[in-house]
């Protein structure tokens, strides 16, 4: 019978997870990644791995689940942040117009 | 005593939670965050608000420290991209520059 708690932790699980979805539908719409950091879904991969290992030692389904959906987003992120962030960044307004190098 | 499980969670939350602070650092160094989605981090904070829920009501106190530290995190993402992600972005290259509205 399922519990109040797994109610919460699935509905936790789902929220975290699909949160990134628009992140990746934002770069992939403005074809724009440079605002995001390498830093941050690099090392929150790294985690979310972890976390997976983790609910797997509880026997946590709600951990086990969100957890490699979410490892495969942020994955799919770092991908685009390759394919869309890498590139210099637009000028400003009122900077001048430089060829890059 | 604490166990495997313990020292891998505490792993997993650390590397999570801190993974925030790079993309706080970025835009707050950079002064932009167009790239950013509101939706990935309104919804995320709601899931991280419930997981801080879910780990209350199972005493796991790796899963209640990471998400009240990511909770911290993830809203001041929110307050910066209001700050610093709601103007016109910038023009690409070869674009006409035209007033913003």
């Amino acid at each position: 019978m399922i519990g109040v708690q797994d109610v919460v932790g699935l509905a936790a699980g789902t929220l975290t997870t699909i949160s990134f979805v628009p992140q990746v539908v934002r770069i992939v719409r403005t074809r724009s990644a440079h605002d995001i950091s390498w830093w941050m879904f690099g090392i929150f991969s790294v985690g979310v791995a972890l976390w997976l290992g983790y609910g797997i030692m509880l026997g946590a389904l709600p951990v086990i689940v969100s957890n490699v959906v979410t490892l495969t987003l942020a994955t799919a992120i770092l991908c685009l942040k390759w394919r869309y962030g890498r590139d210099l960044p637009p000028p400003r307004y009122g900077a001048e117009q430089e060829p890059g190098p």
